[in-house]
């Protein structure tokens, strides 16, 4: 991947950076690429730039592989994962390049914030001025209503996620926070503080995905990951046409048919990367995948359960708050981090004790849409 | 499908009236949805409505199916289509909901135009004022050149198209016209005129995809087709950095892939519906595909041989120029459009006798980004 944050890079250099480290790490220079899957959310919209996975074929030189963008929303990365997964294990292909990239820095941010807000429900929430901070700020009420959760509790999330993403050379953010600093900083949507939020970012992820007959080709049996489930579900489109607004039903769906199709359960997971947009879902997710009980994740927080050395690492790398969120680029960089948990090639002060099963949770529209993953050594 | 032309209904209208229509069809009434995915070329662009897979889960009361959008230009509809393939095949789903749809009258032509321009190369071509009626032309000056067509013969294959869109009554063009009338209307792009180009439109065309044992579950052996193969491929994105302005590589690689997993010839094919954007490109396509010799494809058309009644139909619905061209619903129109000659439910003046076998040929940018199709009985 490259590094995340307001960068100088294209879109296409982007794309094309994080393309070329993951051909080179993974061993297959040279070797005849089947299809190439990108997953990007609004490329003509914030670049200019369109049809990018035909553009992108030429550009890195896997022409005549077969190209498609996938799109999710901010689930893009991980939606391009599972149309490789499919193609593999359908047989239909044997090595397939997949690249997550947004690049949301070159327009205004007014003009980028109305392109998110598109992921909401027109009818239901934009025309009365909704926001997605200001309905994730009506999620954390309504926690803190029901669960006791206070501000003081909430800021250590955001601190945790600079915590690690300061030791995270490719995180957009790399300073340390306080939780102090957190509840202290410029209201966004009360409860939610700026600290709450994660930031728009420019960035690419990539990975290699290929069928066992190639990875032993490759001779990288030691050093692949195997794709052990993918679950994926939606929700209905606005927050208050659903069940509950202290747990999102699509990443319930999706982690169980992850599970099922894994054959694991929570318990299972060394290490986990969830989509942590504002503070208050990484505990509704942790709480959502099994992780804790309902109400009860901000004790695990407290306790360092989930920090770099607990018992369940969370967003090790930083999640979407510290690493940062070039949308469509955030799922595949949670796999890849993922990954290199797997293979003991994190940053060593982020490097998990020998995690055996690692889980990504990507969102891709606002509660919905999710895409979980499951990768085991 | 809906029918295709310049309509009032919405975007997500004309998805839900295609999706509803392939529901009721299929039989699978009540029955859960696996998974929804929506091909679309610029809904946000050309309608303003975005994360049309994440609403149209919504819309279409199928959460909490796992929906993806899927965008290769104007093949999105096939490219959708083989996700589906994917997913089935892998025995990740056993009943898919596939829509492709587009929406390009609600902007001005000319934002249209410009939208449409970003599917060939900024670099090369864009900015020296290229436009792809003006690309279609040189190639089809090229084809003349080396053999000797002439622009008489050409307009047979317009006229073709109009005299099958006549009797079909879905087609954006009703109307027979004349191989004279091809030749007179106004220039577009020297060589080619105003009858030669295929329109923009609007419309959606739905498929439902399901495995061997959903479709025995639902009773429906007998008025079933199987996906004997998809083949897909890319070239290089310029014009002028491909192999030839006569044949496009990407057809014949993706043929060539599509006949290999189908175990089939040019020879097997009993129907087929060809990517005719401009009228030249109806007889590049046969050529590529090897169901006519280098720069003969025009005999076939002479003698009658891609007719309806003819050895090999080619566009027995009336093809992009007659049926229309709502980019990304082009690919699923296609098949559907084959799915019916196969089961013997097309126009009865359409009906082609007793194919077995049907191809469908799909470009997903200025001649580049092919899906190449094969349905079975």
């Amino acid at each position: 991947m490259t590094r995340f944050g307001v960068l100088e890079d294209s879109i296409t250099e982007l794309a094309v950076n994080a393309a070329d480290e993951a051909i080179e790490d993974s061993g297959s220079v040279g070797n005849e690429i089947d299809y190439l899957i990108v997953g990007s959310q609004n490329p003509a919209e914030f670049t200019g730039v369109d049809h990018l996975s035909t553009l992108l074929a030429d550009y890195l030189g896997v022409v005549p592989a077969a190209a498609t963008r996938v799109e999710t929303g901010p689930s893009s990365g991980a939606s391009a994962f599972e149309e490789a997964f499919a193609l593999i294990k359908a047989g239909l292909a044997d090595l397939i390049l997949v690249i997550g990239v947004e690049k949301m820095s070159e327009v205004e941010r007014s003009t980028a914030s109305s392109i998110l807000a598109k992921m909401m429900s027109y009818e239901n929430e934009t025309r009365y001025g909704a926001t997605p901070a200001a309905l994730a700020a009506m999620m954390a009420r309504r926690y803190m209503h029901d669960y006791g959760l206070t501000r003081e509790q909430l800021s250590l999330v955001p601190a945790k996620a600079h915590e690690n993403g300061s030791k995270n050379p490719l995180a957009h953010f790399q300073k340390v926070i306080t939780p102090q600093q957190v509840s202290d900083s410029r209201t966004v949507a009360d409860p939610l503080t700026l600290f709450d939020c994660c930031p728009t970012s420019d960035g690419a992820a990539a990975a290699v995905v290929a069928s066992e007959e190639m990875v032993r080709k490759l001779n990288l049996m030691d050093s692949a990951a195997e794709i052990a489930a993918i679950g994926h579900a939606t929700d209905y489109l606005a927050v208050q046409h659903r069940q509950s607004l202290t747990s999102m039903k699509a990443t319930v769906e999706a982690g169980n048919r992850a599970y099922t199709m894994a054959n694991m359960g929570p318990n299972d997971i060394d290490v986990c990367e969830v989509h942590d947009a504002f503070s208050v879902f990484e505990l509704i997710d942790m709480e959502d995948l099994g992780f804790a009980e309902r109400g009860k994740a901000i004790h695990l927080v407290q306790e360092g359960y989930s920090q770099v050395n607990g018992t369940l690492p969370v967003n090790p790398t930083g999640g979407l708050k510290a690493r940062g969120h070039p949308t469509a680029a955030t799922g595949l960089a949670q796999i890849r981090d993922a990954f290199d948990q797997l293979i003991q090639n994190a940053p060593k002060a982020l490097q998990v004790e020998s995690p055996e099963v690692a889980l990504c949770h990507n969102i891709g529209g606002f509660g919905n849409n999710m895409v979980v993953t499951i990768l085991k050594r």
